[in-house]
């Protein structure tokens, strides 16, 4: 059975647990705790070189790292990915820009007060800037069609939504950003998150 | 013809032109200079939504931003992407944390030292702590193999190479690198590269 190292707190590591859920894959899970080393432990590190959550382990023994490749190896030939090739390059275009551009400033700021305790009004500038930037080009893009990548759920929704749904208190407020908030529904609802 | 709008000094960019150079593709290059605002134009935006480089535009006209996406749409079905499942992950495991790990760090040194002339001492220490992490995994990983994935080049080469060959006096260098520096050599040769 596949095995999936993560942090049940972590978006990177729901966005596969969400993937797996809705493919109906069994798995299982097992939790680490990254604030108490337990992603630094040699054992941890022999299974993933980078020491990295979410990291699977394959049915064969072989092991995966980061959230965007795992979810498009297991996804590869389900509804999650367009059949499309254009579309196709949107979804990835999303989930690239997500790693680079949303997750480093959005998922960064609340990483800072959910796991490292600290106040919001902590939180660098720079990251509120730049994590505003990035939910003000999502609000568009929601604004316009039902999901990312046209009118049905993909990988690219998966990716964004896991940490854009807790912005609150987290250096954001999601009433600022209502197609933002409308999306998140039909996500959820789209991927049976509860 | 598909168009590049590019920054020939960019990184990112030059994976783009790699990429379309190993395919034998045809294309218009347009030089894009971000520090003179020319990727905040109205002209560009209405190209690119983003205002992003690199951004393609398609021969049917329709645009595509992120090299990452790019190069997984441009290179489908070539050499550059392992027909094997497993191994078609592992270079999008690697292509993700570049621009997760890598590119936040090394690259942005870079940019600020070659774009905006700062003095290479004034990098901030967190970009050259995690900058050296990133290396030192890499110099671990194609010691062990002649390219990221396996015996062949592909797009995690191409998208790994792009920043780590211009390391040197932009806050890290070459020489602490051994089998970093043979690795680009035999990318470079892979690829085309001069």
């Amino acid at each position: 059975m596949l095995t999936v190292f993560g942090d049940m707190g972590s978006g990177n590591c729901l966005k596969v647990k969400w993937t797996l859920d809705f493919l109906k894959r069994d798995y299982r899970w097992v939790e680490i705790d990254i604030l108490k080393g337990e992603s630094r432990t040699p054992e941890f590190l022999g299974i993933s070189e980078g020491g990295q959550v979410p990291t699977v382990v394959l049915e064969d023994g072989r092991a995966l790292a980061q959230s965007g490749a795992i979810i498009l190896h297991l996804a590869e030939g389900s509804d999650l990915i367009p059949a499309d090739p254009y579309d196709r390059a949107r979804m990835l275009e999303w989930m690239f820009w997500e790693q680079n551009s949303h997750e480093p400033n959005v998922a960064s700021a609340r990483f800072r007060v959910v796991y490292l305790g600290w106040p919001e009004a902590d939180i660098p500038a720079s990251m509120i800037e730049n994590g505003t930037k990035a939910l003000a080009r999502l609000e568009a893009a929601v604004g316009r069609s039902a999901f990312l990548v046209g009118d049905r759920v993909s990988l690219a929704d998966v990716a964004l939504v896991a940490y854009t749904r807790v912005i609150d208190g987290n250096g954001f407020r999601m009433k600022d950003w209502p197609n933002v908030a409308a999306w998140i529904g039909r996500v959820e609802a789209a991927l049976g998150i509860v």
